[in-house]
């Protein structure tokens, strides 16, 4: 089956990932390890998201935004737990489609993004598949010692909120699909939203003492809240018409004949990368104010309850939401 | 595309994945991270492999096997390294072939190596693709500080050694292809080793202080030899004649019309998952006891001079070799 890469990829590590590549820990590339220093105090926290064309992201989106949008993803996972991000390990199955110009895209992503989130590339491995596209990344980061956020404070009596804006992510694929209908500009814009979602890293870091639980939204708002009710052995009440929304999504809203059903939409979409989180309610205030100094939006939605699972209201009424939420499979 | 994966993501982690999480470190897989406390006097060594099938698994392979390699290869790069394996994080892209009885095959598969090479599973992701399937595992290990082999340190005038032998990776996929004509019970041992090799963590622990470049034979013993040589800026003297054989190998070697052009493909097909390695001469001896003591075979078969690349010699006579190695792409 040699030959099946015609890139090769000796040439691809060589040219386009070992220029990436951590000065210390990822030994040029020229290594099948990273060998990483413990470092005194702190734990590492590790996480490892997947990508595949045509599931995760689309055939003809940019292979330099789908990078980004995997490094993201990954973020996002390392923000909702207060980390510090450091490196990744990258897999990368490059389909036929992916000859030598998308691969260089591809790695002009990902340099965009280590410098912007100051992350370097440790190691990998790059493979050729007859299939779509996937990608892989092991993203590593730092936490103080004990100190990373976990999924199962949540306690009855505790605050939920979200940060952000929630079902930009879903209206952003839409939007990129060509199936939404507003102005260019905001089409655009979700569309941006929904290929590089922006992970909180700094509001993760920057509260990380206060969250009881914490999770990123990728699987719709409904479901991650869902994880944390079901790893703190709580229900979660959350209130539907106090979802954050958009200037776009508002547009897209009021234009709904159905606003319950449309905010069902957006809750149960997914792809959000925002943090939702349990907090003591004496803590609240502090959470607002490190909110503030980021001028992020952060939203209380709703407050966890003794039982199980997520229930919903709307204008107090409760309300059936058929979908636990988007999964990506 | 919601219900492209029939078996279900949730499912999948639930019922196959969360009875394979560490017990302390993964969360019980309901995280989406795993928090590693760090090992005051030990560095982390990191490698990430990935696999696909119809590349680096046959699509009948059964996939109990197939998990199994891809712990393997994975551990391989450790053991090359003198590292102590710790545990995994694991991306499954299923295929529409990959029902609820492969998966439990491949958790099953899973589990019997996490006994047998003692780690543990701490996180990862599950996809549906519907392409082939694909996995891929980032494998961390323990190695004491600075003690990592490199490969970067062979010096004219040290020796060349590789345990085990060499050729039985290839000759095994075509054991497994039913492309060979050897006796049944031998077509099995092949092809059983191509499906389930068995890294040398046990050896590469035990000399981790001799090496002075290290690599594990998977692209074939003189791509690999040529890694050593790049990174260590040396040349490499291979002699054919020396290629440690197994039984079934010599049998059909002895076969063959033209034993040069025979070795030539043992030591150029990959997958074997020795430890070639360079050493200073007066380190051979205690190199060759821990073998012994293992019960491993280990064979000099070259040595390390001036210049660049690998040089072969077959009887004491230069031979090109017009393949650097198989690659997989």
């Amino acid at each position: 089956m040699t030959g099946l890469d015609a890139v090769g990829e000796f040439e691809t590590i060589r040219r386009l990932l070992a220029p990436l590549a951590h000065p210390d820990h990822a030994r040029g590339l020229m290594d099948d390890v990273a060998v990483l220093p413990s470092r005194a105090g702190f734990d590492l926290v590790l996480t490892k998201d997947a990508i595949v064309e045509g599931v995760h992201f689309l055939p003809d989106d940019p292979l330099d935004q789908v990078a980004q949008k995997l490094l993201r993803v990954n973020l996002s996972d390392l923000a909702a737990k207060g980390a510090e991000p450091f490196g990744y390990l990258l897999a990368c199955h490059w389909s036929p489609r992916c000859g030598w110009p998308e691969r260089e895209a591809f790695a002009a992503g990902l340099k965009q993004d280590q410098a912007g989130f100051g992350i370097f590339l440790l190691g990998g491995d790059t493979v050729a598949t007859p299939g779509p596209a996937s990608f892989s990344v092991t993203m590593l980061g730092w936490v103080p010692r004990g100190q990373a956020v976990a999924r199962s404070g949540a306690r009855p009596g505790h605050a939920i909120y979200v940060t952000g804006t929630i079902g930009d992510g879903w209206l952003g694929l839409k939007a990129a699909q060509g199936r939404l209908s507003l102005g260019p500009e905001r089409v655009a814009d979700l569309a941006e939203h929904y290929r590089r979602p922006m992970p909180r890293l700094d509001f993760g870091q920057a509260v990380r003492g206060f969250p009881t639980a914490a999770v990123d939204v990728s699987d719709g708002l409904i479901a991650d809240l869902g994880h944390i009710a079901e790893a703190s052995g709580v229900g979660i009440m959350l209130d539907l018409e106090a979802t954050p929304v958009s200037a776009a999504g508002r547009i897209w809203l009021d234009a709904r004949i159905d606003p319950q059903a449309a905010l069902a939409d957006l809750v149960t979409g997914g792809d959000d990368y925002e943090i939702a989180l349990s907090v003591h309610p004496r803590d609240g205030a502090k959470l607002k104010k490190e909110a503030d100094r980021l001028h992020l939006r952060l939203t209380r939605i709703g407050e966890v309850v003794a039982g199980s699972g997520v229930t919903v209201r709307y204008l107090g009424q409760p309300v059936m939401i058929d979908r636990a939420g988007w999964t990506h499979d």
